[in-house]
């Protein structure tokens, strides 16, 4: 039936076709880009391509060498991510350090005199950096607000949002959140920092920012969608590596929480793009030790060390573990639920009124931070330092300027400290560091902890949203230890043990909030690890995960889906809906017309067709010789745009072209740019003359798209786009006769044609001696 | 089309197959089985299917109460996987080390008097507990021999080897590794244990074993492949979680190196697997800790802990441990290719014998092992023990009988000691433990660690393929560690710092050799974090694992690949070959004829069609009203058997089947029997009555198998067929219309009615106040 059709007067189109089978999906989809009605841009995963360009252009001439270049550029590619989101890291955790290490050295060298002075030195260093923070992000990188999480996962399970991935966004990011943590607010700058691996990852795998001239012609090896996502996965584990200093961690969170379509090869560079990062944080910190940074060097490669807490447990201590876990998940779904109505009011009333809403928003945010950190630690009463080891190094009340447990803050004596001030009168890692602390029993009250916690959650929950860069890790393990440390607190006194740490139970207290608003599993269990450096209380947490994820779930969904639903990123789920299984695939196509093309086209009907309606996929019909009609594929609007736009296929003859020099076109022009949003059928001007004109789109077509019968059940549809994610099914009536049966085993004939190559040779190697 | 179809006297049918639609791939393909030529049982990975069958035949009547009561039965059986999983692990680790403790104490009590009753009592033991595993393996569970990782990774990518899940199985797999392992070959107990860990799944999975009457009706819940498959995965997590005391490790091993369809769901309950067994594991350890468990009881949670070791490292000690890399992904590289043509020589020649001949090698294994282990280091002149510091609590020589290093065997002196005997005659845990071992600078010469690792190897090469339980990750991890030291010491000598362990570069020496003979990434390097206890190491086990793996990759597959391969099991790779590109669908097919079914069948067609070739699957083709023919579904092989064999559904009409009643089939008959090899068409009697009379086949057949047209590419083809575990694919002509296309907002439809709904009810309760 197909060679009938082409014998009929197309031969002119067989070199055409014949290439064509032999490439794969997403062929030339790879390279459109669509829009949603309400002007979003929306992009289908596209896989397999640069293979088919490299295939299609270079196989005659390079073949091989090109195909060995391509795997070597996209390593360099990953380690140059590495590379560059670690140095990100680096400068961004400097900066904070050190702007919030003045900060606090400043505030205690003038509280010694005033503490109103102090007060106000304290309010308008925050302001100051908040203010820059939000001043960059509305006025120049609006994309940078939040934690972007949400819009990388969105971007990588296949919705293209507008502007998440430019150089301004990258820019955006990294100095906003040094203004944002530096100021002070109950915010952290891990998803930050992811959604900046993503944007350095973005902007390599395009060659550079077209906007801002930084592009390079050799860097362009990347057309395909594919390649490029690809690339961003690499670059949000590189950001949660360099986040947390745990490259592990990060190979899981880019493959359980970000990315939808995941690929054993992908794993493997993934994995040495962490691995870089590692190797990048290192060598800083190893240089920042010898003092060259300023406030920053303290830390070593793990964050909170808690190698040296609690090792052991008892089976008592399982019921409060249990209890953290379920603490965890309530108090996680509450915030998901909180931040959930408060980014809907402020998307729908708050920020519709413009920038100077959002940076007031944002500067009364941070006063209100300000004051209650400063202030809320002046109303509590100062506690006698207990009596310590000297040997053990821990002082009380801790110097001045250094970092530690102990704050004295506004005590009468100079043996006392303020418990309060030590959480909350700190930057957040410090805090962390000091409720995770072992050996320091009894340092806090009950009633400072609650006192903490009950304000810290109102602030986290506040500040979520506000138009600054903004993580959730970091709140969430404040949140998580405090509560969990106040939980320690009973246990030490109701087991009267003495081998058990209040630390610990902090620890747990933040993997379980994690747990209960994140409701991440394996990479969630693997960072809290690497960060703390306590493997031994591994079985612990994963127990407290168990426990904190599923109570959570009985409320909503996590917190970075939730998001993404609020912001209407259209996230594929891994599990088709339950109502799809009463629907057929006819049933789930909709109402809308299907407009079909003919294979040899007049320019005005496409013209009108484009005009006319919003598809952004066309089947193209032919006719075989005895009339009957087949389908010949697919095209796609925005090649339809392309060979609008360039003119060069237009022909007079309403026959199909000949076939020498078909392919007119440099293969360049159908790639997408990635920064921009497209051609539009209004920017392309045709004349009168163009329109009386014909294109042949056989060469242009994706001539085998997936197609699946009328009546096959939408959730086998559903799993068929999701698993190879598609862009465009075709619902076909049901075939009159079967031409073949593919089996596991047709689909092994080659393998075994190798094997038995391999296992003769095999055999001819062991006969001869 | 199908309209008509049905209006065309087909009314009768009407009602199964309005239900029918609504099903999904895998409807009925779950329960089939199908043979290969060669007669070892393939089948493909089924899914989707539980749910059906609750959907089918429980919708009506009990409905979410039935679907709650699935979950928590998967639950409840993560729970029993990770228990027995755990304990099984604790009872060989018992075993294995009472056995090898008393071993080596009596050894060492008659050496004492004489050498060479030593040696008789140690080889003599030695060759009583292999000859225990060799026999129970040969005569009572042939599965049992080797790793069975291959076998469970087939079984996980859809092919069915017969045995390797039997009862019989689980018990061979569990006392063939204690006698083997605890026999002192060079083999592990890990592979193992993760085959076990998967029978244990499986059993549960079906209910019990039916051979072993020890089935219960209540517990076979699980019709389904997948659900099965959902439970060895589980089985698996659990087993290296068991093996390493590694939860986080077992659970990427699962994912990263067995399964090849994994959804995010299943990584939760193999989380929740994974931590139950820590648990366990953990309660036994506590419980060995007062000596209850004899010999057993010295180790921790953390396997060989090194928590105290090498915390940093500097640059110039990139490039030994770089050289690391590379020795390591040369010598697993070239272990692989050896134990490839050692174990296609076996399977060749030797073990094609009979049973006793693989005793006999067994046993011949078991003396040279022995012989070796215990003669070499008598040929090794004995050192002096170093100037130690008492309160380092290293003992040299250690006292007889104890763990530790500096061994004395053989010296003429008290205060000498034997560095080839430290690591030769040991248990591999303990000599492991001494080779990782920090503070412990020049214990072994490296003529020695030399000597040690050629005969290692040598000896984990040919013990590889014998017909004993043998894991290889211990052995690895041995050889690995030799030449890890090695160049650790060379390091020593050659940088003279003081910070530079040699026990560190003796662990990046063994996560070399794993990664470049197993070519795993993130698992392997979780486990190696989690079995050390030191995170420190981490981005320098990445990078030495890189390394290795590139290197390796350049000679061969991983081993376990190479050995699948091997063993006849037809992997399908996640990633299609490069021929198929040049392919279409229609080509891949193969020459084997399509043979058709109508929808009603006479029951001698049926039968002979059956016996005339060895098809798994048959298109239906039916006619519509206007002389069309249409494909209606597919019916299995298996299926079609049942229905010949119960007979119920014969009708003396060749007309459709009337409406009522008529599924009188329980659906359990289909499910295929885990630990049998299903019906054949000749233990089928048919009388020439039933021969005479019909069957019709709408009401079970799939109506809708994916379907492709003939010339698309065979690597899209591929993709679909690996990306949604399929069995069969139906290559059809091109359509002649389109009906619909199915983009992601069709998909997206029923989420964004429920999205606005929640939206609605957010503005509401927002706007109340």
């Amino acid at each position: 039936m197909l060679s009938n059709h082409l014998q009929n007067g197309m031969e002119t189109a067989r070199l055409v076709w014949s290439r064509l089978p032999n490439t794969e999906d997403g062929e030339f989809d790879a390279v459109g880009i669509s829009k949603k009605s309400d002007g979003s841009s929306v992009e289908s995963l596209d896989y397999e391509v640069i293979e088919n360009y490299a295939y299609r252009e270079e196989q005659a001439q390079r073949g091989k060498v090109y195909f060995v270049y391509q795997v070597a550029v996209k390593w360099f590619f990953s380690l140059l991510i590495g590379i560059g989101t670690g140095l990100a890291a680096v400068f961004i955790n400097i900066s904070v350090e050190n702007f919030a290490g003045w900060k606090f050295q400043l505030t205690f060298n003038i509280i010694q005199k005033s503490y109103f002075a102090g007060f106000l030195i304290y309010v308008l260093f925050n302001l100051a950096l908040v203010l820059s923070s939000v001043y960059i992000v509305t006025n120049f990188a609006p994309a940078a607000a939040g934690s972007g999480i949400p819009e990388i996962k969105g971007y990588l399970n296949g919705v293209d949002i507008h502007g998440i991935l430019f150089f301004r966004t990258l820019i955006g990011k990294i100095f906003g959140s040094i203004g944002s943590v530096g100021g002070g607010l109950a915010l952290g700058k891990e998803g930050p920092l992811v959604h900046t691996g993503a944007c350095i990852a973005s902007l390599l795998g395009q060659g550079g920012s077209t906007k801002y001239h930084v592009s390079s012609r050799w860097l362009q090896v990347f057309k395909s969608d594919r390649d490029r996502r690809d690339l961003v996965t690499c670059g949000c584990a590189a950001g949660v590596a360099a986040a947390f200093r745990a490259p592990v961690g990060g190979v899981l969170f880019a493959l359980e929480e970000v990315t939808s379509w995941w690929r054993s090869q992908l794993m493997w560079r993934v994995f040495f793009t962490s691995a870089i990062v590692a190797v990048v944080v290192r060598t800083a910190m190893g240089w920042c030790k010898s003092g060259k940074c300023g406030h920053f060097g303290a830390g070593g490669f793990i964050i909170w060390d808690i190698s040296g807490a609690q090792e052991d447990y008892s089976f008592q201590e399982l019921l409060p573990m249990a209890v953290i876990g379920v603490i965890g998940g309530l108090l996680g779904a509450l915030f998901n639920q909180l931040t959930l109505y408060i980014t809907h009011w402020r998307r729908n009333y708050l920020h519709k009124k413009g920038n100077r809403v959002k940076i007031i928003e944002a500067c009364l945010i941070s006063l209100l931070t300000s004051v209650i950190s400063f202030g809320v630690p002046l109303l509590r009463k100062c506690t006698p330092c207990p009596e310590t080891d000297p040997s053990s190094g821990i002082q009380c009340p801790r110097s001045p300027g250094m970092y530690g447990n102990y704050v004295e803050f506004y005590c009468g004596r100079k043996t006392e400290y303020n418990d309060l001030a030590t959480i909350f009168f700190n930057t957040q890692d410090d805090a962390i560091r000091n409720l995770f602390s072992a050996k320091t029993i009894h340092e806090y009250s009950a009633q400072s902890l609650l006192t903490f916690l009950v304000m810290f959650y109102t602030l986290a929950v506040i500040t979520f949203g506000s138009a600054v860069p903004a993580g959730q890790f970091v709140p969430g393990i404040m949140i998580g230890s405090t509560y969990g440390r106040l939980v320690g607190m009973f246990v030490v006194n109701f087991y009267k043990k003495l081998n058990i740490e209040e630390g610990t139970y902090a620890l747990l207290g933040a993997a379980s909030f994690l747990g209960g608003s994140m409701r991440m599993t394996v990479s969630l269990c693997v960072i809290m690890v690497e960060i703390t450096n306590n493997l031994k209380l591994l079985p612990l947490i994963m127990l407290v995960l168990l426990i904190s994820k599923a109570v959570g779930d009985a409320f909503n969904e996590g917190l970075y889906e939730e998001q993404a639903r609020l912001r209407g990123i259209p996230l594929l789920e891994s599990r088709p809906k339950y109502r799809m299984r009463k629907m057929t695939a006819k049933e789930g196509c909709g109402s809308q017309k299907v407009i079909s093309l003919p294979r040899v086209v007049k320019v005005s009907d496409v013209a009108s067709i484009l005009r006319s309606n919003k598809h952004n996929g066309f089947p193209v019909i032919d006719h075989t010789r005895n009339g009957e009609t087949l389908v010949i594929g697919l095209m796609l609007r925005s090649h339809l745009l392309v060979l609008l736009h360039s003119k060069v296929d237009f022909q007079h003859s309403p026959l199909p072209c000949e076939g020498s020099g078909i392919i007119r076109h440099n293969f360049n022009e159908f790639v997408k740019p990635a920064t921009s949003r497209g051609l539009s059928i209004d920017d392309i001007h045709l004349s009168s003359d163009d329109l009386e004109m014909y294109i042949d789109l056989a060469p242009f077509l994706n001539p085998s798209p997936y197609v699946v019968p009328e009546d096959m059940s939408l959730t086998k549809v559903y799993n068929l786009f999701r698993q190879l994610g598609l862009r465009h099914i075709f619902v076909v009536p049901r075939a009159s006769h079967v031409i073949g049966l593919i089996t596991r085993k047709d689909l092994l004939i080659e393998e075994e044609n190798e094997d038995l190559d391999t296992v003769e040779l095999q055999s001819t190697s062991r006969s001869t001696p």
